[in-house]
Parts: structure tokens; C-alpha cells; sequence
């Protein structure tokens, strides 16, 4: 284990119950290292809440375990879980978080959170993550086996967020997330849209303009234009040079974005 | 001491105040361990960091110091104080942001801090929060006796914030605060309704509900449904299910919320 | 070195760009200790950057490397840069960010960042903060030499930020930033108008309001006036006590700013 914990959350920051989770890590596991990843996932949008630990867990050294707590469902029947994959240990609610995880890792092991004796005496119904997550993250860095937390689970929830429609014409799909620069970043990454395209030219199609091209960076077109260029994960990304392409173009999450052969 | 010091203050995160605080714990005590609690408290509001503060503080471990600095007064006579209780210690201005800790906490002393050589060299006019309290949670992770800081202090400043009224016909709180899933906290625990009602049924009187139960989780009524329950701090809490009680109650801080036997 | 990163950027926080970062320099360097500047930087505004970045690098200790990324030019022929002082180490793009540094402190050397042994295998057109100066400053804090990095820069870019004109009537100066709390902070220093008054008075002019005296603190006026006073950082501050001076009197940033002898 690294001691690393990263944590990810639609708590926000004006409320202090990310201080609260990450209080209750370090009176467990006193000299563990705490990340935010994010806390500004809106409120209650789990896919939201994939793509954020997506975009960024990779980054950390193997041994890191990354909590996330998007959890409308929290005191419902849903299922509490801990994934395990080469690197890293994911825990949080079976609510389809995870779902980013399951596509690009080798899930080793999914196994229930059952034990309360890794979480704190008194559980409440609202507020799992300090109760439950974090005391289990916290035991996991102290060398708490897997096994000890619960049943496997073969069944996760999984979310459709990464679908790619591979056709005659080109391939399909759409804006993942927005983000803060006006960036509308879409799933379709340079490996798959390589492979599929062969020796063939494409255009990129999206609901508000088609781009001839694929460039290398902002600066390639002038300031003020919009571009597609492969961004920082290496997905199909869609900009505007010095601007916000979600200002300048509308463009929003969700919205399909094709690649088609010329 | 546990080398933890905890932040709460109204800086924000656009500003670099929080950093420059942190700067200066480090350069104290170098080992410590800084953990955020909120900086978004509202500007100058006092009883909202109250609020933060009280929601968090215990999920320490015992030997963490608390700093807290929203100061309406800072540069004017008001003083500046340490409060110490079994388990933690509380940094900042005398202004009534400890009253949550007063009425939760034993207290075992409050001393003024007034001794410069447990501050920084220059002490600033608007900036005691990197000025004195930093330094000086720096010097109490170091080791630094409390008595070191000044003279004791008999009368701190307590803010009205938590007044529970106890009547015949039931028990009366407000509410504390609202929190960014929109859910109203009041100042009613679980225990003192209980310990008040005794064998009696109760239902739940706001401005613009009555509740006939208290349910156990959000997911006990159909989403989008208002209820009440008792929350993560085991206090009465106005929700919606899948919602906001905020947008769709029109609750807002110091809301009365009644109790009443029936 | 001091084995503390701190991280001034405009990535926000709904992103995880900057968790991103943390965890590639917690890869190389383990032991490292991360402290956040501000992440809210306005989108693009190297500027605001250099502000946030200058409002608080002094209060870390000797040995501390400063991570800036504000970098509309992310991709194109933009150099990165390492800007070494007796006290500090500086790393982001040479886009004129580092301006408040050397204007305040003795540059000792400034070399290229082009070493790629000491990048990410893989470095994106789009992501420098992650792929080469969150490692730099890893490398930095393990112990590599600053001649590593790459060759001296004798030319790096300089934003006219800090002009301040001495007349005969007084001095001339402007807003440089206007802070959470609506105090709009000048680059006018207690030291240059104490120089430049010598023995005579003077009367401080804004383009709303003329104020004929300099402050101590807030509480020297009564709530709700506007004053002006030398703030945290020893500049002349428009104020208004108990409120905001940008709401009050509708300040901004670069609004020109006079001390007139009288």
C-alpha cells in the first residue's frame, strides 16, 4: 500500500463532510496521505462522479486506494463495495461508479462491505461516507486483508457511459464531460478511432460543426477557433483556441459526436 | 498532540490566504498535518462557521488543534483565544465561533493569546489568521505550554445559536444550517427529543410542513417526497428525497421547527 | 529543500486536473507535502496568476518549490521554465507568471525546462501541469541539480504588472486584485509612498471616492464606511468595513489609483 487515499465527492466544500471523512482516515490510519480528487461532482450524479475518478486515478502510485461517494442511495438497500485491481482499491456505493474502473481495468475482486467492525461503532442511515467508506479505507491502509470486509459481489452495478458505436460510415459517440475550460471531452479515444480507421481519412462530425482535421494542439488554429485534438486522456476532445468551445458552441454533455471515413 | 491542525475560515479558494496560513504552520511545524474544513463559510459569518466547525471537530483524533478564523473584528480590541478541552485545542478570534464548542465540550481553559513570541515577527492589522493563530497552532503542535500563550479568560463571547426551548406542548429549535444538498439541520438531537417526549408520539411542525414521523432514511418515502429524520450529526434534519428541501420547501437558516406531542 | 510543493493554477475544482498532478509528483516523490495556493484562478488570467502566487509564496519556508500553471499557450513554442532564488524554487510556463518574482526577489538562475528523463513517458499537447512540471518539481524535491533541466534563459517574459508612477503631485499606481472579501488590493507598498511622502501628507484618490487619511484597521470606521489601510501584504487596500468595497464603491481590477500630497 502506498498510504495514499484520494477522495472524491458531490459533498461540495462549503459543508466541512469531507473534513469530517477525512478526520475519521487519520484517527485510524494516522500517517496516510489524503487527495482530493474532486468534490464539486454535482450533486447526486453518479456518472459525473465515474468520469472524474477516471480521469484521474491512474495517475497515482500502485497501492493507492480511492474512495468515491456519490450516493444518492445512501441508507437504501444498495450495496456498499471494495474493488480490487492490480494497482488499486476503489471503495464506495455499487451504484455504477465504478463503471469507468471495470472497462479499463483487470478487476481482480469485488467484494461487499459488510463488516462493521471496519466501520465506525455507530453507522448512521445518511452519511456512509464518513461512517463506512472512509474507516474501510482507512483500514485498508493499516493492511486490513480484503477478505475481512464481506462476500464477493459477481454482479456490480454498471453504468452504459462509455458505449462506442463502431459503424460502416465511421464511429460514434458522444461528450462525456465538460469541463471547467469549455473543453467538451468525448469517449472516443485515439487507439480505438486508429484502429478502426485504418489507412482511411475521417472528418469529425458534431452537432454544431464538422472539423476536417485532427490537430496536435490549441495553438494550431487561430485564437478564437474552434478545433478537435486529443486531449489530456488521450480522447477526442473539442475547443476553442483561448475560449470555452461550451460558450462559443453550445456543446454540452451527452451530446454525439461521430467520426466519419472520407 | 496529534500533529493535525484543522482549518475553518471564510477566505474562499480564489484568494491565496488559506495557502499563505499553511505556509506558515509548516514553517513552524514541519511535520504537522493540515486538513480543510471549510474556508467557503459565508463572508464574516460567524454563527455559519460555528456551524462548520461543530459538524467536524469530533471525528479527530484527540490532540488535533482546530483553527478557525472568520473576523468580522479582526484589528479592532476583540481578543484572540485558545480553548482547550480534553481532547482538542481551538485557535482564533473571540467572537462567539467556539459557542458550538462551549455547549458540546468540557472546557478546562481559555487563555488569551497574547504573546508575540508565539507569533509572527510583524502582526498585520487585517491578517491574524497567518499573523497569530497560524503561528501559534504551530507552536502548540510543537509542544508550547497553553499558559505560554497569555492570561486566562473567564468570559469568551457566546453566540445565542443553539437554544433549544422545552415547553408543555413539545420541544422548539431552528434551523443551523442548510447544506448543499439542500437539506435543513436543526439544533434538535435525537436525545433531547427523546429524553423530552419520553413515551409520547411526536410529529415535526415547520413553517411549511408537518411531518407525522421521523423516518429512518431518505429512501423511506418516494423520491422527490419531503421527510424528517435525524441526520449525521444526529440532529432533526428537513429532507427530499432525491431533492432539495431548500428549492422545493423554501426552508432557510433560522427557520423555526417545533416538535409537538400528540 | 523543504520536501513542500504548493500549486497555483486556473484548473478549478470540479476537475480533477489537479489531483491529477498530485499524484504523479506523490509517484516520484513520496514524501512530498502538498499545499493548494488557489485553483481558481480566473480561466487563462496569467495575471491573476502571478497575483495569487505573489500574495503568498513568501510565507513557506526556504527550500520550497512553487508549481504555477496558468497556460493558454499549453502545446505551442511556449518555453517552461525553473526560476531559482536563494529561498525558493519556481516552475510553469514562461508566459510572464513568474513577473511578481522577479521583480521582488534576487533570481540566482533560470533555466529551460527540455530534459524529458525528467517528464512522463508520455507528455500531451495539452496537459504540461501533469506530464512535465508536476514531475520537474518531483525531481526537484528528490535532489536533481537545476542544470538537469535543460539550458539557461536570459529572456523570460515579463508582464507590465506592477508599474507605479512617481510624480510630482504623489505617486500612481492601480488595483492588482480584488479579493473574495470585495478589498481591492493596489500595488502601491507602505515603503514606496513612505519614501516617496517623506515628511508631507497626503490624500488617497480613487476614481469613486477620495479618502483623506490611511487606516489602521477595518474598525476605524464605522461598519458599512469605506477607508483605505496597508493590508496583509503592506499595499495600500480600498476597504469597506463590515462589507465589500467592489459591491460598495464598484471597484475592479485596474482602476488607477493616486497618493496626492496635500
Amino acid at each position: 500500500m502506498s498510504g495514499i487515499v484520494t477522495l472524491t465527492t458531490d459533498f461540495g466544500l462549503q459543508d466541512a463532510y469531507v473534513g469530517a471523512m477525512k478526520g475519521v482516515i487519520l484517527g485510524i490510519a494516522p500517517g496516510a496521505t489524503l487527495v482530493d480528487l474532486s468534490h464539486q461532482v454535482a450533486p447526486q450524479d453518479v456518472a459525473a462522479g465515474a468520469f472524474v475518478l477516471y480521469s484521474a486515478y491512474r495517475c497515482f502510485p500502485a497501492g493507492t486506494v480511492h474512495v468515491a461517494v456519490v450516493d444518492p442511495g445512501v441508507g437504501s438497500a444498495r450495496r456498499g463495495i471494495l474493488v480490487e485491481t492490480p494497482s488499486y482499491r476503489f471503495l464506495g456505493p455499487d451504484n455504477g461508479l465504478f463503471s469507468s474502473i471495470y472497462a479499463s481495468e483487470q478487476v481482480e475482486r469485488i467484494v461487499e462491505i459488510q463488516n462493521r467492525d471496519l466501520a465506525l461503532p455507530e453507522v448512521s442511515a445518511t452519511f456512509h461516507g464518513r461512517d463506512i467508506f472512509a474507516p474501510a479505507a482507512a483500514h485498508l491502509c493499516r493492511g486490513a486483508p480484503i477478505d475481512a470486509f464481506g462476500p464477493p459481489v459477481s454482479d456490480p452495478v454498471r453504468l452504459d457511459l462509455w458505449t462506442v458505436a463502431v459503424e460502416a460510415r465511421g464511429v460514434r459517440g458522444h461528450i462525456v464531460h465538460v469541463d471547467r475550460f469549455g473543453n467538451g471531452i468525448t469517449n472516443l479515444s485515439r487507439s480505438q478511432i486508429e484502429a478502426a480507421a485504418g489507412e482511411r481519412l475521417f472528418r469529425v462530425e458534431t452537432e454544431k460543426r464538422v472539423f476536417d482535421r485532427v490537430c496536435r494542439t490549441y495553438a494550431d488554429v487561430p485564437e478564437g477557433e474552434a478545433l478537435v485534438l486529443y486531449g489530456s486522456q488521450d480522447t477526442l476532445e473539442i475547443s476553442v483556441n483561448g475560449g470555452s468551445a461550451a460558450g462559443a458552441l453550445g456543446i454540452g454533455r451527452g451530446n454525439g459526436v461521430r467520426v466519419v471515413w472520407v
